[in-house]
């Protein structure tokens, strides 16, 4: 390796920006609200002062919202089917780079289904590739967030994804409409086991609609409304793919680490929890050697 | 019948009122935006309005949201063996009701299945005595709007029931979130189909994705997003529901009715259409029969 690398992880509302030696060793970090939404129409300015003072002649790499249509630049799609270990050579080199400096977009990848089922992502490649480089290049790898990744890899390539929006109905339900005055801010671990439990019977518009029945009618305390929402929404994640995998990956960290390895268990799944900052920083390692190359 | 009797339907946003002559005449009706949120409070007073110049000694009928306990008065659930032509007899009296006036609320139903699950509706019973009066006493009938309900019946009584909160994640999704600014104003049949088909792919929370991903990736215009979304959620229903009944009994006007039928016979079901108004006025004419005996 030659030289160091910056890489930014440019989401929807919130960023992180790594400095990393030569040999990939981490140097400095920031993080910052700075994501697409508060960005937009001023990137370069805002790319400038999460780089600040940082290597002028090092490469830039930059995955997640940024290279959408919506972001600085599109990145187009690649197809699900090309290799992980090939991102390197599939880098988009952003117009407007500010001078002096070379900056690269890592594109996200779409999936088409035997049915016409579209699905993409964008940012969870580079997840997936440093999942890959810390070892998990078969079976199911889950990110769970906003939109909760499923992927399928075998021998480090997508046999396919989905994408469940979990983590933003869990949000918009919790804020808007019928069950925003019940979901409370308590964590009950019974009420998300009974969650993950109901999540089974039926569609998903009904299942919710359990949070309100169970309250009003006395069968579920108000304070454990929140905790059953989130076992229906996570377990529906799990119904979907029945019948579970023997181990799963989960890139998470924190409550949504425990949610999902207490996800896995109540379907009989061991779960390999990775953190995402780790999976993060191995996946620029990765991508700073292909670069060299 | 030895007297008239005024109905009202009183739910959440939205209350209409009804004064029938002996033997079940329409002679006027009103309708306002005076539901339950807006009359909060001051539920004597906003009735008092609706009912002005009618007759102090006919009976008044109150089905809906007002009976539910954020109502003016709580009328406890019935449980859903409960005969549905028994009704008449467990209405529940308003206590503070106006001098001279004999109120009664309309108890809606409660539904608790074999595996603990519970369900509960208010105002949809009423709507089911009017269908049962009209005939529908055996089979599904769909009461389709912010919270859809289903239900089986077996000679006219509830053999048990299922809420799916289709309208209000419609109404969610298309004003926040990431499909909000793909969700157009547009119907269009095609993408209404699409949706019914790929309603049974997956859990919703990752089908309604599909929203996104087609439109981004160019595989369907944005303004097909809506029609889709609405197919996807009122298809998720349909699939819960299969094999799908041979006829299926729709309570719905104009554009839902129209959307139930076509997934009705797109699971190739037969709808029978009956108009809600219709039906509350059926129903009030079998309760004025039970009141009267």
């Amino acid at each position: 390796m030659k030289t160091g690398l910056i890489g930014i992880d440019w989401g929807t509302t919130h960023r992180r920006a790594y400095l990393l030696g030569e040999g990939g060793v981490l140097l400095e970090e920031r993080a910052d609200d700075q994501g697409l939404l508060a960005a937009r129409g001023r990137f370069a300015e805002s790319f400038e002062a999460v780089v600040r003072g940082w290597p002028r002649e090092w490469p830039v790499l930059m995955s997640g919202m940024v290279g959408a249509a919506s972001g600085w630049q599109e990145a187009p799609y690649l197809e699900a089917s090309t290799p992980l270990t090939s991102l390197s050579r599939h880098l988009v080199p952003l117009n407007d780079a500010p001078p002096g400096r070379r900056v690269l977009l890592v594109p996200g990848y779409r999936w088409i289904g035997p049915s016409g089922e579209v699905d993409v992502m964008r940012g969870e490649e580079t997840q997936l590739l440093g999942a890959l480089a810390l070892g998990q290049a078969d079976g199911w790898v889950v990110l769970p967030g906003t939109h909760s990744k499923w992927v399928r890899l075998e021998r480090g390539v997508m046999q396919g994804f989905r994408t469940y929006m979990t983590g933003e109905l869990f949000a918009l339900l919790g804020e808007h409409g019928t069950l925003a005055g019940i979901v409370g801010p308590e964590d009950v671990p019974e009420a998300f086991e009974a969650g993950l439990l109901a999540a089974g019977r039926g569609a998903l518009s009904h299942t919710i609609f359990g949070c309100r029945a169970k309250v009003v009618t006395g069968r579920m305390p108000a304070a454990h409304a929140r905790s059953y929402l989130s076992g229906l929404l996570i377990g529906a994640e799990w119904v979907d793919t029945r019948p579970a995998p023997r181990t799963v990956t989960v890139v998470a960290a924190g409550a949504l680490a425990s949610a999902y390895g207490e996800a896995a268990r109540h379907h009989g799944s061991t779960p390999v929890v990775l953190e995402p900052r780790a999976v993060f920083l191995a996946a620029l390692a990765s991508l700073q050697e292909g670069i060299d190359r």
